[in-house]
């Protein structure tokens, strides 16, 4: 039976995940909120660099339209 | 649980926020208005610049379709 | 409170616009209509170069699906 | 007040129209039809060459979503 | 007064049309169907090269979202 | 008269079709399924190569949004 | 007679699919979760690289709309 794909974000609410945007980019905070486009808010959000330091952001919105994939960070 | 994910916009009116647009670009700009397509209107707008001063717009819609990410600038 | 964002078009009808084009191009020219698409006409719209001239147009209706970002010319 | 966007083509049925496609590509041709899409129908239309002479096509339907913008041939 | 756009696809059944697609491919065939997608079916379609010799197809289905414009082919 | 353009896929299922996507790359094999947003599923699938081999799939769904055009293999 | 094309989908919970993403990279992982736009939930996910080892994820959600094509990994 599947479950509803979204549940992955209900029960990573307040937990560090990882969103790759179109083109590459990687963004890394704490879910605080999302909808059903998958718009997605991130708190203590960090930007990951190919080289170096990831560049900080705090809160953050991403539109779901930019994002290709979301991933839990385990710990 | 979940907030909505606009709230962060409604809380910035008046603020000043970064908007980063598809292929790079970043505005930044007193948060006037949204709509929920993602449009937005910035007052005292200007975009930043790779080398140099950033260049000034003053009023600004922003297409929400153009938009990647938004993010409040921290004071 | 947040204004409707269409409300900087409704109150620059017959003023100066700049319209910036998805890949960059910008047009220039007084705004006669827009739409909930933001598909827009210009009069007398020109249409900026990197260098030189720009070109005239006269009127001009633009697809709201290629548009980035619309702002008022400050006079 | 603001015109309905779409009226600057319907007054221009049967006069020649300038089309230019996302790409950068131009059409111009005598306007026949079009629709709420945008999807346009030229008659004696021709492909505009950077170099040399343009290509005749006849009769040609664009899909509205292949357009960027439109303007009427001043005579 | 406007005829609709698809009356030139309607005229064109069992007819040579021309599709040029996003990305600049030209395809040519006898229009058997059609729908308001814009999604057409082509038969005897052949796929014009720059050089050399058009490749053979025979039936085709061509999604609507990749057609740039269409051409009846004069005789 | 049109016939409905997917008539072509109804007539077949069960029969070998190539597929071409966005970005050019062909697929070949069994037409299984379909549905009005022209996802397809293909049995014995394979992706056509440039050089060498094809590379083999087995059962495979293709989104309708990445399709270009599809067109059974004639026999 | 057609049968769905998530069909494919339906049986394939809990067994290890192949996701190929626009842009080509491709993800590999046990389908958890799928809906009806496509959006995907693998478990132990990976991603196949061109040279070396994978890069593990866990579990994973990818948007329906970044997919050209799923693909069931035979045993």
């Amino acid at each position: 039976m599947s479950e509803t794909t979204l549940a992955i974000l209900a029960s990573s609410i307040g937990s560090q995940i990882l969103v790759r945007l179109k083109g590459g980019r990687e963004l890394r905070g704490k879910l605080k909120s999302y909808d059903q486009h998958l718009n997605i808010v991130l708190e203590d959000a960090e930007e990951l660099k190919q080289n170096g330091e990831p560049k900080k952001h705090g809160l953050i919105l991403i539109r779901g339209d930019s994002i290709v994939l979301i991933s839990p960070v385990s710990k």
